[in-house]
């Protein structure tokens, strides 16, 4: 009041002091209109009358940590009947709600899991804790006491369908807008679930611009646990066969994958660039004498594609291995890798995989231990044979590689295979030449339901004979001059792999699109949130 | 030949037919010297007569995978008494060799294991297999067949001490130019150690632009497997108590920690920046409902400080978790994950630990379990105590902030400490301040010997505190307009924070630069290799 007298007398308030004024107002506003709402809903208001119930529910003040005390929340994660008749208190989101006279039905959220709660006026419950609970924004994190109660009928629409949480108390944590962006109840429904024909869908540009709100439905909370473990699994595959977990910087002096699609930027008073691959570094830490190695970091490519497939900026898990005798060694490492990989999602992560395929439907993904192994000309001559006319040393086009996938899915029954032995022409500088035919090259992809995820190779290890392969792309050598110098102090034979992290999730899943797969995803035309 | 005739003849040969053909003379004369070279290295010269042991020893062709067969290699690291009197095969460097009359005595070095070989004159072994040996550059990568025999003293410079190779077949994999730009010997001496007063150090911009030399040493090798086994030690830590492991883009359209220190960049028709942390994304996963999360990344900061605790890029431990009453049970989490980080160093890395002592002597790493927790002010009191004038609500100096680590190791025995309870003026915005006293604020950091080694608070969770805090920062709202709308839809109260991988392998083996801690450092000087 002080503040508004301030504007209004006066005749010329410094710009200053009138946006102090402005700023004071508006906080005493909010202040009246929060003390009034909270009044109304707590229902202190006189014609209700005494509310028996108001300690059991209201607004909490904003969490600052004011009070030190044992946790004694149970997560919604563990209520199952085996604790009925037991009295809880959860935090969790108000999933929905709905009032019925002197009843409110709510169903709370936390991650994956939903529970009913049925909230009736009686001994300890007034009617306006009803109608402050049915006022509750959606989205809202509340405490919700109440006791386990066996249901008569299973719960369809909940996650826990045996039991519901006959309610206590309720308190508000943190409350949400009234209006969201977008309903989760649309965001998880199943594209092809539309039983009222209203074809509520949200689509992906809505769900990315609010991906805090989209990460929330049971699918996203599932695609990226599952991709937390396939990183998880990845790692410990290989610690297992005493790989070192190295880190490769992403700041770089020169483009490491030639030129294009590179991004720049100023560096002090130097360019630098985002590497496009951490391979360099990691072969250097074989000539450094590291032996077994990976690292899982960012990568970046400038890459004007809008595919489904594509990110700008995506995940890599990258290895490399020195070996004894022959390429086949790291190649079937990489091969065993996925095995487990695969062996682990499926054993451990059923339940993230059965939640992605309730919005998502999709066939369970298969492979072969060990995996299915097929020369590149072979797989050539399954698309001949079906129809496709290429060349053998011509490089796999995105539509033949699908159908190829599919071929082989129908004569193995495997998701996953190893093509070996590609085109020479179509790799990299630094993929050794196959010694028996200049057509071929020491190098494999390996595929996920008929795409590609992992690209790998043995590499040339020798400085001169690297020249040689740098001149044969006409690649300038003063640019590469450090990469080259690395295998002049002795190197053993090598050979690695990278795998985008996304693709692995997305093509595991069987989901449509790589940006399901990528918590906050970066595309040409996407840097936001 | 051919090529010859054709440059010396005709009279104007096209610049393509030049280049063409001296490419093709180089190639020749290569070609004739390496001839040549092996013929005399292998003893294919009349004069030393038959060579008996011509098939035990010499170059081998680039390995380009010719072979598949099984690997029964020996691994340096499992010689030991044990295998004595069998013959085994090592792949290894030739670390140093001396030739004595008809013997030659040689280390191989592999990884952080060296042994000595013994070669001598006799009748599988041929004068000119001793010479060729002699004659193999240091650093060459060789396959050495021995006889694993029992010393009579202990081989005092090498890793195996009590056997040594008794050499019947030694072949080149990949040679090493004879002149290497730093000796690994050097590299690898003690900085006290120098009892022939000869001062041979390697400085540390040749360590570094010779890196993939200077990772071989066994300090090197030691330093970035126990680095490693932290990652391995922070997440399993952390998801044994059920966080999830999430991605974070570095590639953003905002500053997110301020304008200052950021590295700018084009893409496609927009602005971008590189993250200074993943702060803002790893709270909105906390928004998003994961509940605990972590991230391992690249940080970057565009800081110009040349320091020995600095890096341009370095890799980020960052981990964030909502908390049900008080922000202690995040600080408590994160306090007790180190405690499990260095148990885990100390009981799964003594030899790492004890390699890397051996050239940079340091105390071993004391901890309290629980860990020491002091309020700040505590801390200051402290300093107070000890002579150092400051107020306590003024940030710790470095030089203070060592101080105070010597006053506690004096006054505790442990080299690692919380300070609870920071002064708010000298924490981020979002940073919660504390609710009972304005000049402090719900936050921490955490040290080791006396450096600070991770930054955390409790983060304000609702939109409108944010906005008044950020105004009282004079942060202008609409740069972080989403950040900030990533709390209007309901978020528990969280807490976290981030750690820098680099800073804990220095501080944990008290190394004296954050460069021996890093793979590839950059710095405001250095961006490669």
């Amino acid at each position: 009041m002080a503040n508004e007298k301030e504007v209004s007398s006066g005749d010329g308030p410094s710009k200053n002091a009138l946006k102090k004024a402005q700023k004071a107002e508006e906080k005493a506003t909010k202040k009246a209109e929060h003390k009034s709402q909270n009044a109304a809903a707590r229902g202190d208001v006189e014609q209700d009358g005494e509310d028996c119930a108001k300690d059991r529910y209201g607004n909490l003040p904003l969490n600052r940590s004011e009070e030190k005390r044992p946790v004694t929340h149970t997560l919604l994660g563990d209520v199952s009947s085996s604790l009925t008749n037991q009295t809880i208190t959860v935090r969790a989101r108000l999933h929905t709600s709905r009032g019925k006279g002197k009843q409110a039905f709510f169903v709370l959220r936390s991650q994956a899991n939903t529970v009913q709660c049925v909230l009736a006026v009686g001994e300890n419950v007034s009617k306006q804790m009803v109608k402050f609970v049915c006022n509750i924004t959606k989205e809202s994190i509340i405490d919700v006491e109440g006791k386990i109660t066996a249901t008569e009928q299973k719960v369809e629409s909940c996650s826990i369908q045996d039991v519901e949480l006959h309610t206590t108390k309720v308190f508000v944590v943190s409350a949400a807008l009234p209006r969201l962006p977008l309903q989760i109840e649309d965001a998880m429904r199943p594209e092809e679930d539309d039983p009222e024909g209203l074809h509520i869908k949200v689509n992906q540009d809505t769900r990315l611009d609010n991906r805090i709100l989209d990460l929330r439905t049971p699918t996203n909370q599932a695609i990226f646990r599952l991709e937390g473990g396939v990183c998880h699994l990845f790692r410990e595959a290989l610690r297992a066969k005493n790989f070192t977990e190295v880190m490769c910087p992403k700041l770089i002096s020169a483009a490491s994958e030639g030129g294009a699609n590179v991004f720049g930027m100023k560096y002090f008073d130097k360019d630098a660039f985002l590497a496009q691959s951490p391979q360099l570094y990691k072969q250097m830490a074989i000539a450094a004498d590291f032996g077994k190695v990976f690292t899982i970091g960012p990568i970046f490519r400038a890459e004007n594609s809008n595919t489904h497939r594509h990110l700008t900026e995506f995940v890599g898990l990258d290895l490399e291995m020195a070996f004894t005798h022959h390429y086949h060694e790291a190649m079937n490492t990489i091969g065993d890798m996925f095995t487990e990989i695969f062996r682990g999602l499926r054993d451990n992560y059923a339940d993230e995989i059965a939640a992605v395929n309730k919005q998502f439907p999709a066939e369970p993904f298969k492979f072969l231990d060990p995996p299915l192994v097929l020369e590149y000309k072979e797989g050539v001559a399954m698309l001949k044979e079906a129809g496709i006319e290429m060349d053998e040393t011509e490089d796999l086009s995105t539509p033949n590689e699908k159908f190829l996938g599919r071929l082989i899915k129908a004569k193995y029954d495997t998701d996953f295979y190893v093509l070996d032995k590609f085109p020479l022409a179509v790799r990299p500088f630094y993929t050794m030449p196959d010694p028996s035919n200049p057509k071929w090259s020491n190098s494999y992809d390996m595929f996920m339901r008929g795409e590609e995820i992992l690209s790998g190779a043995q590499r040339v290890h020798d400085a001169d004979f690297l020249v040689e392969r740098a001149k044969a792309h006409n690649i300038p050598i003063d640019t590469i001059q450090s990469y080259i110098d690395s295998f002049k102090y002795g190197c053993p034979p090598h050979a690695g792999g990278g795998i985008g992290l996304e693709r692995v999730t997305m093509l595991y899943l069987g989901l449509d699109n790589i940006r399901k797969a990528s918590m906050f995803p970066r595309d040409p035309k996407r840097l936001t949130p």
